[in-house]
């Protein structure tokens, strides 16, 4: 498996509160959970504020680059709602109020509800597809390979649900995870000896702390069953030899 | 306040576990938190994967834009760990065995224990300022307005807490947080007139979504707290307005 040969992603996370660190963000993994899970390489993520040239920048940027762009926030009918207006600029197309996203926030609000502010929600970038929301009516929307969805998790998982279907992934990409109690350092040598004897499946060490003591995650990636035991059970049998017990989290789990 | 006036930081994350979803960052908003509090602008995140050409360029462009760079992960022993070199090419000067890293290796693991995986973690890029680690001893390092961090968040906030006296901040940023049970669509024009009135201050709106009901956070943010003061009376005034009871999260916290 090479990451380099698949399709491959990124995201776009715009929002002050995620910078000011007001806001923990919980869009990350979630997206790309759901990518690795169909076969598709998360390569970039970015934050960006909620200033004009930063989100143009980008949304070119990672557009140019991949895939496929996921973008969370600031589609909203508030003043600090820049996303659409900025995603259209990036595209050189104007944003126009889409008479589709008007109806549903027609459907929603009713006739009395249809405020100025709500249709601010309307205005999406010409020629975009909508992402239909079930929570809060108000849609995101697709242009090139762009998805615009929004900041709220439980609203953007929502949009990410229906989303799903339309991309192309390939093998859905499988990992074990083996823990044990040894030290990076410990590991290093052999390790490093067993990811070039096995150049086909990808070996990450990931050290953690807790409760005052060290350990080490070690993660065997690949989208070959066959291929991923048999290298697991290599990596057992390395810290084993180092005198220390590994732990096999979970067999040929998706990670 | 404007952000663009004062100081600028940039985070680079580099890691594969958080691409895949497989483990869930906790260093962005730590790092973010403290930049807020001594009044640096946090502007831009960006997560890559272990792959070389992509950790020199953002650290080339991140480093060029901001005052300063931090990065976490990729600092140890082993196969994976490949930051060290990847910022020495970022900054065109060589890695070398730095005498003051091994020191505190040796210090830390003995003769006996100073192995080749252990002296990887004194490869330096030549002229770079080591940042001491009390966790595990493996020092993290600083070149030109670049601070190498693990990406173990215990051991991310060791290094962060003996940085942070160097940087060179602004007033800290004050801000208060109003909730309330309005959907945005309500609250969004008078909202945005309360912006256009308080040009000076800076007034974000976040959703959210708990429970099954719809609410949002109104945080207004500036360095005065008089300024603070006066426009949160005015947001409480215009919750009650609109017939919702303002809630006044915390007065004049630094977030």
């Amino acid at each position: 498996m090479s990451m380099e040969q698949r399709e491959t992603a990124a995201i776009l996370i715009i929002g002050n509160e995620i910078l000011s660190g007001r806001t923990q963000d919980r869009n990350i993994q979630h997206i790309a959970t759901h990518m690795t899970d169909i076969g598709i390489a998360m390569m970039e993520v970015r934050v960006v504020p909620d200033i004009p040239h930063y989100i143009v920048d980008a949304v070119k940027a990672l557009s140019a680059a991949h895939s496929y762009v996921f973008t969370t926030g600031g589609i909203g009918p508030t003043h600090d709602d820049i996303t659409a207006e900025n995603v259209a600029a990036a595209f050189d197309v104007p944003l126009e109020e889409n008479k589709d996203a008007r109806d549903m926030l027609q459907a929603y609000y009713g006739d009395e509800g249809l405020t100025k502010s709500r249709l601010r929600m309307a205005r999406i970038p010409k020629g975009a597809k909508l992402i239909p929301n079930q929570v809060t009516s108000a849609p995101g929307f697709i242009i090139e390979n762009v998805h615009v969805m929004a900041g709220v998790p439980r609203i953007m998982q929502d949009m990410l649900t229906h989303i799903l279907p339309s991309l192309q992934g390939g093998a859905p990409i499988l990992s074990n995870t083996v823990t044990c109690e040894l030290t990076e350092s410990i590991l290093a040598e052999k390790l490093a000896q067993l990811q070039l004897d096995n150049v086909d499946v990808e070996i990450g060490s990931y050290p953690y702390y807790s409760s005052g003591s060290l350990g080490v995650s070690l993660v065997v990636r690949t989208t070959e069953a066959d291929r991923l035991e048999a290298v697991t059970i290599a990596l057992e049998s390395l810290v084993q030899e180092l005198g220390a017990a590994p732990k096999r989290m979970e067999i040929a789990k998706k990670s």
